[in-house]
């Protein structure tokens, strides 16, 4: 667990590209991952396809750590796929880095996926008893042997069989030979775009924000459901599976994305910051100042503060050099590990009377170590007002939830948890809320808040196989 | 250069720690120097003294990359120092980490030094004629060799009498066998401050923040001219030089210092606030909305907006995950590489008049992009407004600044420099307005706005030896 | 190629071991791998079973290079395989690294493999249909493919029924969940011995040299077309193809095998020693002193000087820290590079006739420069003798012999090649003679001297596919 | 301790190259060094001057692992000094590296030493008074900072004054910005030759060896108490001390230098060799055949196997892939742990009587586990020879004895000796017979054997200092 972090954690960022120029590609990527990051931050990985040849790179790390100019002048290609991952299982091995290379007749396929399928441990059983190997513990190698069982020599048909049989989230990007392919689960949990190079290619990414960085113009979502397709010819769309609602992860707006990405056309700042008006209007309280927990809670915090008309100010100042992993601290400092990472800007909050903003609370531990080093810093009051509301139910969708014992919102009611944090006071937005600040009502899955889960999901007893401990 | 950043770059920052426990102190001085990793990003090093025997481990990297559990563990002491150093010159080698290590006769220094002398070219030639060698490029090893040669058993002695030989800028802690020493300039230009472990030490840093990180109390600052002395019997005081003015740099509250620290008992942020209020009331501008260049110019945009009375709001995210070195982008990609940085939040932007505030400009080449890219987003009106004044002078005590030519400041007027960054308008705050914000008048250096050095500089022809091209 | 050697290269080594301790069994395995490092020097790998659980560590590098205490602490089990390769195509690749560890239903499979299969392409085209996918492009992946489609719960005989499908060269070793399987080509091409540890396990290896130094006693060779299965029963043998005769390399007892090691009970280093006996009496020359070429050399140098009664003596000194990859040379250097490896005991050799002993000759691009080195130093004959008959014919037994045309054996006359070197004069030992020296007569394949292959292999148009450029 | 070795251990190799060209210096220095590898293993590094300005690159590995293309091309200059080192004491820190590169005025001075000082911690307390600093623990920075103090613009004249207050063994290259020194103490107690590149340079290096691989031409050596100079006109001479007896170290003819080098124009294999014949005049005993233990065995047992008449043999086979450092055998694998070194070739020493050649003995412990391997594979006889006297003081000029209570020869007598290892009898060469293997004899250093130190060396209650535990 991080120490200085308690959010929960996106599992994947996904990005292809299909173009004419093979020099650039691996940079674009590249560039590409970087902008996807946060989605991230374990393992990074490029694989690319040139005349038939794959060639990929992959290992533990971030995406700057992983790749330097040697690495990507040998990744030459006109198609090309990239992944960054962060497990949500203890593996985190170099072998379960993504993309997935392998090699089917006539073609290998590079498979990046962003998601989580849950009926993974049935469909390995049956590609065991079809004779199929299994050298890794993602996901994504069941769908590849799905893939492979099923090819007959056109992919998409393939595809299209094999996705058939899963179940669960999944944001795909595959590149073959000669084409790309980006599609989404029927349900849209996972978020997917394609993007226009200038005149010349096409991208496809979890977010906007990597179509940003290399210069693409957003075309449009890929959507529930749909599978896109693009070759030499141009671009094709297959809705495989028309079936179902709509379902996008309403986490993507409350954490996980990029404010300055829009999700299913959505910005993720200004659903943050109207999310900050409607738990102003919701949840008011008299202060002096409304500050954010950086950098996640900063739009909502300007909503609230917009609002309310109680001006928005600055409180905490978070380290930006922190890493990801660090030295383990001693006995002593241990209480102070989380100033390595936030410090309290004292002179602004001194005989304040402080309303915190924060995106989400999963185990309100940091929570209660920022609502003390605000009062010793002088705070009068600190009234914790939250842009989402209280966790109550494990993802099984590609969110890395605690088991339900460790999520606070599940375990107490708001005066406990609020005493425990240690407030003044503490309110969280309503379901409705959060969902008109996102303005696509029932087409959220809002299940890690209402347990109203898109589909079935695993029975109680092989539940915490899912869960983390 | 690093490509995505246009600002003056600190030399270095310091810590010192005299303590009982010898297992605390190597995560302690680690912490300390995470919390000023912002002051110097190339190399860090620490060195701890334990019963006479001085062990050290240095490193080119930031502070996480170089140490980890295995090196801290053997890293025991009660008296130990620590360095984060920027290069200001082109030699980036691990030679010029530091703390310096030397011995002495009967006892071991460790130096650690924040600033830059401007003799050291005449101190070097007469240290040769000693018979002294020099195996860094570093201006401590210069301190140390004149350490050295005074030193008759009274290592405070030794130290003033070498120091008075010195000309520049220095903020030094030194650690020997027995003792810890904190020393400033007898001009203050860099700072430096005392704090005190819970009851059981003394710690010096650069900044405040440093304390935080490890739960030290602000005791006071060094004053310019003293040298505090740390022993088992206590603190002492010796002011070595109380011949001249208090100069600090300024700019540590316009760009280097850390929001959160207070400099010579002034708090960064507050400063920065104060300093967009005045810049508000000298150069108003009509506008929808006060947005900041992340992070630096955050607290003067906050102030800015205040004052104005026009909105505050986000119009521009940084990619957290982007380190200092990275891949070459390919020509295509060139331009877009300050979006690997920096994005707009174009639903915010959009049809708006947009008042950006920076905390500096030196080059104004990523100025230039910046406004670029909000005009792009549809950005009706760019207004620039910087919270400093036009750096016009190249720095020599500590900061790296380009030479003349490349200073935006020193070339072009002010309504060029606004039409070469393609701004609808542009204003700078006045020296006099960023004196006010910082409240302490006559006290501060301001020669890189106004050329009004504490002391003889080189003359123009030795000038280029220090200055970059 | 490497610029120091101009020898035929072995694919691979392996070792498996079945015991109860799991603690010593990661060191036992490293310690085997030592002593089969000849046999590869590109990757080294391990993979233990401990109650279902398989871990495994491979990497490229010397097995000393690979591994460290922390590592080895980790792979605890009482089933372990390990691997050490030389690559003889282009793909150097980590993801080829053995062993290959795959999940079954059921189980998983770790699997070490020195050998080539001749039917692959055939093999992995008929699993492409079925529906198997691949991702790395070694011959083990397409055994472990195999086992998995025919496994129905009974390993050794998935095993049996694939490899009935295989054709060419294979010693193997499998661990499983709860046996250890080490079996050999109905051929019997690649040697492997089975050994017993004291009193608590048993081990499969390459060499009996593996044995050794793990303290196991020589239980017997596992035979050709044998299949030896290790349980916590014991031992059991099933003889799964007994049509063909025996045909184990020749190659083993020339250069590739440790002259400690016994391959099937006949010791390496008194074979070379009758072989060079044979070629004193088949090749007579009159000189002053034998010397042979260090240090694959030796053991034929000392059966030539005492069946001549010439004196043995020292005539080259090798270096022995000089690793496989270098530094390039310099153009003048170039010439000089030879000189890095072996350099002349010019005292020694001096006017003298000198009798030097090889034990093949490739290229002979080596051959030449030794030549004309012993001749620099002063030598007034050189002849040259060679332990093995003249290599004419490319191995598709998991031997990297370069294409015909670069073999100076098939391409020139021995007249024409001792010119081409520039010796007195050549001999090599007959065909009959090596048979002879070796002493198992027609259980031998020669076919790289005399091109009788022990199977059919690929017709001309596809042989190219095999053979090094 | 290396665990499988039992010998003393040389501190370090050096060589100096002066020369036109600036490209091929920095390869020539490293071949030269991998050729002088056997004298150090811990450290390698190399400094190069051009025009003035001094680069150098030096780490722990030996010097393949150190150096690669990327880093050699950047090391262009005409002046060049390389060292390879063999820590003897603890502090294998890369800061004790060499050759140390040290500033003085208008030069900078690169010092690579091979040799130890004895008066070096009374040098260090001169200096200290003088004001001068250390930043290492080695020899050299005392030798660097005696130049600097007494430097005047002369270099030449500088070192003669630095050396002569100097006292213990030193072979010493000294790289200016113009000219290339090499020297040897006034005992010659470590050795140093000169050698011509082809019609445009000089080389100075430990051992001739490192001529050969460069293909420069042996001049001659550089003689006891003689500085030898070369700058662009050429080669100078000055004899600074001609007021000693030589007193070559004779270990270096014993097991230090490689058998293909000349130390002061005796080939080392054959003077080893002559050991051998000697050994077999002075100890005869009956036996089937003489092995050697190898590598540093061969030449005597080659010498004896000729002069007795009784037939050489090899009886141990070396691993050649086994490092310096290595993984931790476990309880039980321990006593097996030499044969991942050492393996007996068990065919031909069955029912023998084998008289083993060792060069030396030092602890023992080696000595016993071989009879011991040679026993239990069946040896009848097992007859130790030994080609140097019994080792019985401490070296004080550079090689790394243990304490006496450690060496073998100085606390048992040969019986008890012959008893601790298990042979059936042992014999040591007389100290005259060595002395006449190597035909130079007065003007040997033979302390380690009869304790004549060829100067006052500390006394006793100081002596331990220089012992290893």
């Amino acid at each position: 667990m991080d120490i200085f972090c308690d959010k929960l954690k996106e599992e994947c960022g996904v990005i292809g590209i299909f173009q004419e120029d093979i020099n650039s590609i691996s940079r674009r990527l590249c560039f590409g991952l970087v902008a996807l990051q946060h989605r991230g931050q374990e393992s990074a990985g490029i694989s690319v396809i040139n005349e038939g040849k794959t060639k990929y790179y992959k290992d533990m790390g971030l995406v700057q750590e992983v790749f330097d100019d040697t690495i990507l002048d040998k990744l030459e290609g006109t198609i090309g796929v990239g992944h960054v991952r962060y497990s949500t299982t203890g593996d985190s091995l170099c072998e379960n880095a993504q993309p997935l290379v392998v090699n089917m007749k006539n073609t290998s396929i590079s498979l990046a996926h962003n998601g989580n399928l849950i009926n993974a441990t049935e469909l390995r059983d049956e590609l065991y008893d079809h004779g199929s190997l299994f050298q890794t513990s993602i996901d994504s190698e069941v769908i590849a042997n799905l893939i492979a069982v099923n090819y007959e020599g056109d992919m998409p048909k393939a595809v299209s069989k094999s996705i058939a049989r899963v179940k669960g989230s999944f944001a795909l990007v595959i590149g073959t030979n000669d084409m790309l392919i980006g599609l989404r689960d029927p349900f849209g949990l996972r978020p997917l775009v394609l993007g226009k190079l200038e005149g010349e290619g096409y991208v496809f990414a979890s977010e906007t924000c990597a179509l940003d960085v290399i210069g693409a113009e957003f075309v449009r979502n890929v959507e529930k459901g749909e599978m896109v397709i693009v070759t030499e010819k141009g671009v094709e769309s297959i809705f495989y599976d028309e079936s179902q609602k709509k379902r996008l992860c309403s986490f993507e707006y409350v954490y996980f994305a990029r404010p300055d990405s829009d999700i299913d056309e959505v910005n993720v700042f200004m659903a943050r910051e109207r999310a900050g008006r409607i738990l102003a209007n919701e949840s008011p309280v008299e202060g002096d100042m409304v500050i954010a927990v950086p950098d996640s809670g900063i739009a909502a915090a300007i909503g609230y503060a917009k609002e309310s008309g109680i001006p928005y100010g600055t409180g905490l100042i978070k380290n930006k050099y922190l890493g990801r992993t660090f030295i383990k601290p001693d006995q002593k400092s241990r209480e102070l590990a989380v100033r390595l990472k936030l410090n309290v800007l004292k002179e602004n909050i001194k005989d304040k009377r402080v309303i915190l903003i924060d995106d989400s609370i999963v185990r309100g531990t940091t929570s209660k170590k920022i609502v003390t080093m605000l009062r010793n810093a002088g705070a009068k009051e600190v009234h914790v007002r939250v842009s989402s509301p209280p966790v109550m139910y494990s993802c099984y969708f590609g969110i890395d939830t605690p088991s339900r014992k460790a999520l606070v919102g599940a375990e107490k009611e708001i005066q406990d948890i609020c005493d425990m944090i240690g407030a003044d006071s503490l309110a969280y937005i309503s379901i409705d809320g959060l969902k008109k600040s996102i303005g696509c009502g029932e087409n959220l899955c809002m299940a890690c808040f209402d347990g109203d889960y898109p589909m079935e999901v695993p029975k109680k007893s092989n539940k915490f196989v899912f869960e983390k401990n």
